[in-house]
């Protein structure tokens, strides 16, 4: 199947791209910088073609990923050259005028499939990933693409245009405002957030991490999904009207008032004891981190970045809330707390067998006849440091004394020091090694 | 010691009043409402006194937990009959005017230690807790009360009173009034939020958690804290004027505008390169335990709740976001996701091992000769199952073959069945049971 990503150079459709390209289709993308779009296609092993028509014409699926303000210019230029069974997506943060221009435009017997993919470019799979689709009309490439998704662990919601984008006026348009607006009020007032941090609860701490990851998005993405959104405005107006009639009341010192519309304003929430919850297992989770990077200075960690997947193993020489300092080897790895993540002693374990090397140790012993190699091997490769046991030879016979059997394991360990346990459980259980 | 808490019928005073308790000091609450007073007397066990002034002459503490509007008040009532060498605190959100006035009114000999605990009474252990403390002057209670705190593992913050309310009318005075008014707009926007969570990405329902979080707090504690920081509406006015340029410059259509202030608006932020990890890890967190309790339906877990601390141990018949359901012997029980934690493999064992009743079984199995009982009473106590072992008795005589020695075991497990494992494992290293 042959897709072709339109803007597939840069951002989301770069990562869409690479995606699919993972996934065994044959991708190609476009994009108006040649330079770039020839860097990208080397980066990711796709193809790269400079006319979007072309592209498009070639394609069983055309996907546009380009800036809102371009998306109707390019879904015009498109979507008629669209070939006869093929499907078009786009994934614009807004969604009802793409989805009547594709409708519009496209060929008899071409699908459309509007498209918002609710994550950006930094994500690593699908799984757990909202991804919005509103489809006009049913189609087999719309089951397709629902399958396909929900396959790779993605959360599809299928809804209207319509629907979509008066969610987004409130999960996108006002949230983005509201914390655009606190961030520039604190960098106006020239308030050290750091040192505020320290003063507050970790809740603040969650929310200010909250606010940092709004205000630092592609800023020309958080201006579209204000300007593009036909209900943003009016959510924006609303919001205004609320932050005045509020400062009204408090300064005339109305408090029954305010308290009156903090309790109503807590009613549009859908289940705040739920909210308490998982803030606070969140917060848990963070410091219970913390902890046991602390507890474990001086002994063996894994530490795996949360971006780039790579893990670290090695002594932990320090740690503090910002950065753990490991000993690899000879290396010393200095890392920062908050793009990390502990390994759990069955995941270090697990890291180990698939990334250091093994020695493999034969070891005979005698037991008493009535034995059952199968559970003394369980109970080999149940020790800690021993990857896997064996039981490669059983004799009895002239060299062993009477009423006595010889079993010879082979074990696979990754430490040096682990050959000793295991003899030292034979002999303990009387056994004699030979 | 004696520690009088006025107000310590409700809210945070009750707290403290049943945290000192449980720390073994002698505690006494005042409370105007003489019914809430000793119905709090009884259920914390501390003594209820109806006369502030009385209560604080006895006392070796006095710590003032009253709304904020009260507390000058109560200040100038109780402060002025502190004995000599004891110690005045309040607990209020702002600090400079207590501070103040504490200082100004007691008599001399008494110390003053203005106090905002940045936490609510829903808390279950000063642990990770931040205090602020905004002394005038250093003194020995002031560092008696460090320790105290530091040795229960609360965070202790010392600063000035003024740094205090400057560093709130961020942290909490610009944080509650933008919650407070997203929420509103929501409200009047009629939007179902419940419904939005579907749409969104994870990071926008933990914004909404954070933002039910303010919203649902005390209102009448939410007002306060507006109106008596005396930074409070220079920072509101802030913040409406940064609201409506933002508006403004969108409705110009001021791309580059935009984007410049949005950058701008970042810079203030301290590391979002950190707030973004942190952010993603407490996602990771939830949605891991989410993934946990799915790959455990038909198996026994164990489910704490977050806040009374029970643990709920029996087969995960159901789960799904929103509820999990536990059979418990007969009984079948429902738990909010929310509001639970999955234990891990060793905390379900360690409650196991506590509040499960033990059988104790003893094995009789012969060796060769040369055997360690010590090592095989490890190998049995390592065993799934087995709470402990020990060697009870050796044995080499007269009933017992030639090479060979007798060894009991005593162990105790909670399951049945592990006896078989346990005398599967002796047989199988070819011990004979006798």
């Amino acid at each position: 199947m042959n897709i072709t990503v339109i803007g597939g150079t840069r951002g989301l459709g770069r990562w869409i791209a690479g995606f699919l390209k993972g996934e065994g289709f044959r991708v190609t993308i476009t994009g108006r910088d040649r330079v770039a779009g020839e860097n990208a296609s080397r980066e990711l092993g796709v193809e790269y073609c400079p006319d979007n028509v072309r592209a498009a014409r070639d394609s069983d699926v055309v996907i546009i990923s380009v800036p809102i303000e371009n998306t109707l210019d390019v879904i015009r230029e498109v979507a008629p050259n669209m070939r006869r069974g093929s499907l078009l997506v786009d994934v614009t943060s807004v969604k009802e005028e793409p989805a009547r221009l594709m409708e519009e435009l496209v060929p008899e017997g071409v699908d459309v499939l509007p498209t918002h993919p609710m994550f950006g470019p930094r994500i690593r799979s699908l799984a757990g990933q909202v991804v919005v689709l509103t489809p006009l009309r049913k189609s087999r490439w719309v089951e397709r693409v629902v399958s396909f998704l929900k396959d790779r662990g993605a959360r599809v919601l299928v809804t209207s245009p319509e629907k979509h984008d008066r969610m987004m006026s409130v999960v996108q348009v006002l949230t983005h405002f509201a914390y655009i607006s606190i961030a520039l009020t604190i960098r106006d007032l020239g308030v050290d957030v750091g040192e505020s941090r320290r003063f507050a609860s970790p809740i603040y701490n969650l929310m200010l991490d909250t606010i940092a990851r709004i205000v630092s998005q592609n800023p020309y993405l958080a201006y579209s999904i204000q300007v593009y959104n036909r209900y943003g405005e009016r959510v924006r107006r609303g919001f205004i009207g609320a932050v005045e009639r509020l400062e009204d009341l408090l300064r005339r010192g109305e408090k029954d008032d305010f308290v009156r519309w903090m309790s109503f304003a807590a009613k549009c929430l859908d289940d705040v004891e739920a909210s308490l919850g998982r803030s606070d297992k969140a917060i848990f989770a963070l410091n219970k981190e913390l902890d046991v990077l602390k507890d474990s200075v001086g002994r063996e960690v894994g530490l795996k970045h949360i971006y780039s997947g790579n893990v670290h193993v090695g002594v932990l020489e320090s740690v503090d809330p910002d950065f753990a300092v490991l000993r690899v080897g000879k290396r010393r790895v200095k890392l920062k707390v908050s793009n990390i993540r502990v390994l759990d002693k069955d995941e270090l374990w697990d890291w180990k067998v698939k990334n250091l090397p093994r020695r493999s140790y034969d070891i005979s012993a005698m037991f008493p006849e009535g034995c059952d190699p199968e559970i003394i091997r369980s109970v080999i490769e149940g020790l800690d440091g021993v990857v896997k046991a064996s039981v490669i030879d059983i004799y009895k016979g002239d060299q062993i004394p009477l009423g006595m059997v010889s079993v010879t394991f082979r074990f696979e360990v990754i430490d040096r020091g682990v050959y000793e346990k295991v003899k030292g459980l034979l002999e303990g259980f009387g056994a004699i090694i030979r």
